[in-house]
């Protein structure tokens, strides 16, 4: 028999684990009911004409495909298994693949609801995706996705409302956290003004390094990335942008005068910062011109939100897109949405040590076992003691004392409590603080109030 | 373009349907946690050698397996592609599959994070399963599971635990029910009795239809599976045992006096009904000698769970297991558990209309959007609103009164606030009660303590 294992790439997750992932996933869930998302689920497998083409020709290769039940050969001719073609193959075997991510169930469930749901929807969903990843430190190949979108609405205050909810989220949580803004069409135009559509994202990628590297080196960057020199100089104003918002809109205002679509991403901006400077925010909301996430996809205002207080990729992201459901058959419907990244906030959240000491679910109190007699005597109060909401055990063996001492250290349990002649005699128990080290012998009801709190 | 679709047997839950299905769930799981059970989940996947052969044969068809990423032809030779052998070729190009219960990945959990845990070991588990059985109504190849085990503690106080914690479950959820107990020992202890031990699932059937057929059809029927005349002599008392708990095991233990395993089980189940009594229960605990069930799994206790006022099957069950992580080579360790059936239950609370009208999470209340001006007039009242826990929506956009309202309707929001220019002038909004129609002009304070109720 060999040692057991689990595939790569996948976790269990211990009950110290799970108390710190529920936290996480109940403050989400809370904060996106406060603004009216409602929860759906979908089926952790779709079928592969659902899946297939959406993630690009990489992201069809990540897919876990599922083989179909009972004799799957039997589609397949003889020719075609010798051709020994894995992909073309597989396309004949397998009829389902697991969910990749959250947007493109969702996408498939708007337009299979489409007469039960009222535009604009507004819907969460907290479930896992699997992706066929090479594992490494913080990639997983079963992870969970905290999703929320809007779509049918192509108000700007959806955005505003999204900032607001990343805000409060990670206030909630206690980390500080910068959220990023920047606007697709503010991209957009910055390549039509310098004549490079086809070479935006390297230059945001150059631009980012101004900090780091300097205006020499990044304009070095963009000769080599095959930018023209005109391009380079138009540029200059847009690589050197600093200071406020309004300083940076402004710049960039007369920078786009003569590019409609930048102009459009300048007033979308403008409306959301606007609008977002009217609702108290707790964390900082700078526009970001070097903020890039998913071209092809976005097509409006993108997010990104980053800890301040330990170093961490990007721990939430998202924006608008157009069209979402168009692949489905529905077309014409705007949207746009975030998505929290569960497993780095779980780690930011350990490296800060901010989880709070009352997220746990653990037991309060145990009843030590010394037999029979003792344990029927202990069995009403036990019962009494979960009835007031007491997260209580009972140790089931009549083992060594220090075998169930060594339970309760071991479980972190704050109270246990005996009873042997003495106290049967005397209608009480023998209650003991851990952490203190004190007993004394109390009414079952002063046990209650004592472990209550 | 194909109309989108989802694999058979699975579903997508809507937000009204999520909401009574995190009712259900968060009922076990505040329920599961008062008793001191640990939550974990395990992955989606598991390797192959884990799950094969846990199931019976008939269980390894049902397994989804999962292709191998990458090119899997390649371990593969000609011949054995030539084969044609669905099933023998199924193991080289697939190394994964899907849970198929939470039993087979809790005992592999058990075993991988041996030196972790400590014993007895109490955990929870509420994760999707899946199986490739026929969909047909009522069975889902992906549904939700909902188990509590104890392992490495052979007390029958956790068998009392358990029917205590079936007791709280239903009772909190309003479900009258019948909590079923019989002892596999006692079975065994029958069949050794009458000299039918191969026959002895045949034996509970038949004796299971007395009340519907009557005790000539129920012997007849024992004929008719080729139990002997002698045996059939010997089981009479058995088939139309009646009355107490106590009145049938005094009946039972007469019958099986002469067996050593028939006599350890009516101890066992003396010893829970006794402590049982003790502790108050809410729905009736009976002893039935005919239940049955998996009888090759389980070795003590065996429980199930009926509705008494609908008709419905089994809706919770469990038992007593020993070995259970001795397949993944951790001999001795004996454990007990039991497992909710969330979607009967839930077709259950459906039928009897028992979902309490505040498990919803949907919206309190809707601001009405006129436009830019009174949009950023209200934006900081619904920012107090959501501060104070009321869960708010803006409408994004400024669409015709008669579209908000109806988007009102359709999501049954209770109150819907609007402030045209009197109500900015005044400071006021505007509070419609849609239950009512009653409207009034109120301050952002009054409006939270109205709404909040």
């Amino acid at each position: 028999m060999s040692k057991p294992s689990i595939p790569k790439g996948t976790r269990d997750f211990t009950p110290a684990e799970m108390a710190k992932r529920n936290y996480i996933f109940d403050t989400i869930r809370s904060v996106y009911a406060l603004y009216g998302f409602k929860q759906i689920e979908t089926p952790a497998m779709e079928t592969l004409q659902t899946l297939l083409g959406k993630y690009g020709e990489e992201g069809d290769k990540l897919l876990f495909r599922v083989l179909n039940s009972g004799d799957y050969l039997t589609k397949v001719s003889d020719e075609q298994l010798a051709e020994r073609n894995s992909l073309a193959l597989s396309s004949k075997i397998c009829e389902k693949g697991l969910r990749y991510d959250l947007t493109v169930p969702f996408a498939r469930f708007v337009v299979m609801h489409r007469d039960e749901i009222q535009l604009p929807f507004k819907r969460y969903q907290i479930q896992t995706v699997w992706r066929a990843d090479r594992p490494q430190k913080g990639r997983y190949r079963e992870f969970y996705q905290c999703d929320a979108d809007i779509v049918g609405s192509d108000s700007l205050l959806n955005e505003v409302e999204l900032v607001q909810i990343m805000d409060t989220v990670f206030q909630r949580l206690g980390i500080r956290v910068q959220i990023k803004i920047n606007n697709r069409k503010l991209l957009s135009g910055i390549a039509e003004i310098v004549g490079e559509a086809e070479k935006i994202v390297d230059i945001t990628v150059a631009i980012d390094k101004l900090d780091k590297i300097g205006l020499d080196k990044v304009n070095e960057e963009l000769r080599t990335d095959g930018i023209s020199e005109e391009a380079i100089a138009k540029l200059q104003p847009v690589i050197t942008l600093s200071g406020s918002n309004e300083e940076k809109l402004k710049v960039m205002e007369d920078f786009l005068a003569s590019s409609e679509v930048g102009m459009k991403g300048i007033e979308e901006l403008r409306f959301i910062l606007n609008a977002a400077s009217q609702v108290d925010l707790k964390n900082e909301l700078q526009l970001d011109l070097t903020l890039a996430r998913g071209l092809n996809y976005y097509t409006g205002a993108i997010f990104e939100v980053k800890a301040l207080d330990t170093p961490m990729g990007s721990i939430t992201g998202g924006g608008r897109y157009d069209n979402l459901t168009g692949i489905f058959g529905m077309p014409g419907i705007s949207g746009v949405g975030i998505s929290f990244g569960a497993d780095r906030i779980y780690d930011v959240l350990n490296t800060l040590d901010l989880y709070p000491k009352e997220i746990t679910t653990d037991t309060q109190l145990l009843f030590i076992n010394f037999g029979e007699k003792e344990t029927c005597y202990c069995l009403p109060v036990v019962a009494k003691a979960r009835q007031n909401g007491i997260r209580t055990e009972m140790f089931p063996d009549a083992a060594k004392m220090k075998k169930q001492m060594a339970y309760a250290n071991a479980n972190a349990i704050p109270y246990v409590a005996l009873a042997g002649d003495d106290e049967i005699q005397k209608g009480v128990v023998t209650l003991k603080n851990m952490e203190t080290g004190e007993q004394e012998q109390v009414t079952p009801e002063q046990l209650i109030e004592i472990v209550k709190g």
